[in-house]
C-alpha cells in the first residue's frame, strides 16, 4: 500500500493546524512509500533552511521505518550508526520525521517537519501522522 | 513581493483541476520569488521522474522570468545558449514552468508542472499560474 | 524587503575595513533574502578554502534567520540539532555568518566572513552587518 | 601572476558601467589564475539564474584560457568537444566569459558576465577585461 495525495494533503492540513497551536511556523513535507515526495508546504514565514531538512528527515523516517530522533540517537560519536548522516546525499537524524501508517498499521509513507525546536517539530509531525490512522 | 503559501495552494487546486479536465496525472511545483520552493504535489499514478522536473522547471522559469520552453529555443544544438542546462544543478528548459504573477504583474514566483505531453504541461501550468492573477 | 547590491557593497567595504584593522585577510559573502549571492570579495592572500566557507556561513546565517555559532552550539554530539550540516548541501554552523537587518530590523539577507579565528570571523561579520542599521 | 582584489573590483566596476550604458542588468564574476572567485556583483533585478551563470563563465575562460564562446563553437554535436560541457561540476561555453590578462599580458585570471543576450553579456565582459589592461 502507499500513501495518495488526498492522505497526504489531510496530513499537511493537520500538520499546519497543529503549528499554529503552537505559535511556529514550519515546512511540511510527505513521501510515499518509496521515500519519494508526495506534497510539500512551507508556512509564511518559515526558515528557509528547514526547507531541506523536513525533507530529509520524512525520507530519512522512510528510509528506516522509524523515528528519525531514533536513528539520531545511535548516529552519536562512539555509536553504532556514527556518522550514518553521509549517506543516501544526506541524512536528518534528530526528531521531526516520523513514518505514516494506514489504519492496519502499514506503514504506507513519512512525515518531516521542521521549522522550531525539535520537541515542537516531533509535535507537529506526530499530529500529521496521526490524519490517516 | 513574494508569494505566500495560501497563493500557492490554490495555485495547486486549480493546476490539478486543469490536469483532471486533460485526463492527466501531473507532478506540481511552486517557488517563491528567491526560487525556493513552497507547496508541491504529486498526483496518484504521476510520473516519478516528472518529481524533479517539475521542480526544475519551476526554478528555472524564476531563474530566469520566462516560461522554460523560450529558454529550450535558444538552448538548442547552435542556439545562444547551448547546453545552459548545465547551470544551477540542472535546468529543464521545455515547456512546463511558468513564471506566477500578483494582480499587479510582479513576478512572485512560479510554477513547473510535469506528467504529460509539454503541451499539456504547459496548459496546467497556465492555468496555475492564472491563480493569482 | 530584499538587500540592495548598493547596500551589500557598503557592507563589503566595511567588512574589509574591519578586516584590515583586526591585521586579518577575508573571505566575505553577502546574500539575499533568498539566500543567494548579491557580493563577493576575497581579499588578497586569504585563504582559498575560505571562499566556500564564507558563502556557506552566509546562507546558513539566513536559512535560520540567526549568528551561525548560535546553531554550533546545537549541532554538537548530543545536542538537539546534531549534524544539521549535512542539509542544504552544507552548512557551516562556527561562527562568522550574521543576518543582515535593514534600519527596521527586518532581516534582509546576511553575510558570512571565513579567513581568520571564528572570534575574528564574527567581528568581521558584525561590523560589515552594522553597515545597514 | 595573479589577480588582486583591488583590480578585481575595477573589473567589475567598469562592467557595471557598461551593463548600465547596454540598459542591462548583470551578474559579474571575477575569477584569480587558480580559477577561483576573487569578487562578484549581481546587479539589482538581474536574473537570478545567471548567478551560477556568470561564475561558471569566469571558470571556463580561466580553465581553457580562451573565450568561452570560442569553447561553444567545438561543443556542439558533431564537433571535437561535443558536451564538454559536463566536466568540472559543469561549464558554460556560450559567449559572456573572457580571460583577463595584465598589461603584458599574461593571463591572470578571468570574468564571466550573465543577464542578457550573449552579445551585451560578452560585451560588458570585454569591457571588464580592459581594466586591467
Amino acid at each position: 500500500m502507499n500513501i495518495v495525495l488526498e492522505q497526504a494533503e489531510e496530513i499537511i492540513k493537520v500538520a499546519k493546524a497543529k503549528s499554529t497551536e503552537l505559535n511556529t511556523k514550519m515546512n511540511i513535507a510527505v513521501v510515499d512509500a518509496g521515500a519519494n515526495l508526495v506534497a510539500f508546504a512551507r508556512m509564511d514565514g518559515a526558515w528557509l533552511g528547514s526547507l531541506d531538512i523536513s525533507i530529509k528527515k520524512a525520507k530519512t523516517a522512510r528510509f528506516f521505518d522509524m523515528n528519525t530522533g531514533v536513528i539520531g540517537e545511535l548516529s552519536q560519536p562512539g555509536g553504532s550508526l556514527f556518522n550514518i548522516e553521509h549517506s543516501n546525499n544526506g541524512l536528518i537524524t534528530f526528531p521531526g520525521g516520523v513514518p505514516v501508517k494506514d489504519s492496519e498499521g502499514t506503514i504506507i509513507g513519512a512525515i518531516g517537519v521542521s521549522g522550531s525546536s525539535v520537541e515542537n517539530d516531533h509535535a507537529v509531525a506526530e499530529a500529521g501522522a496521526s490524519a490517516t490512522l
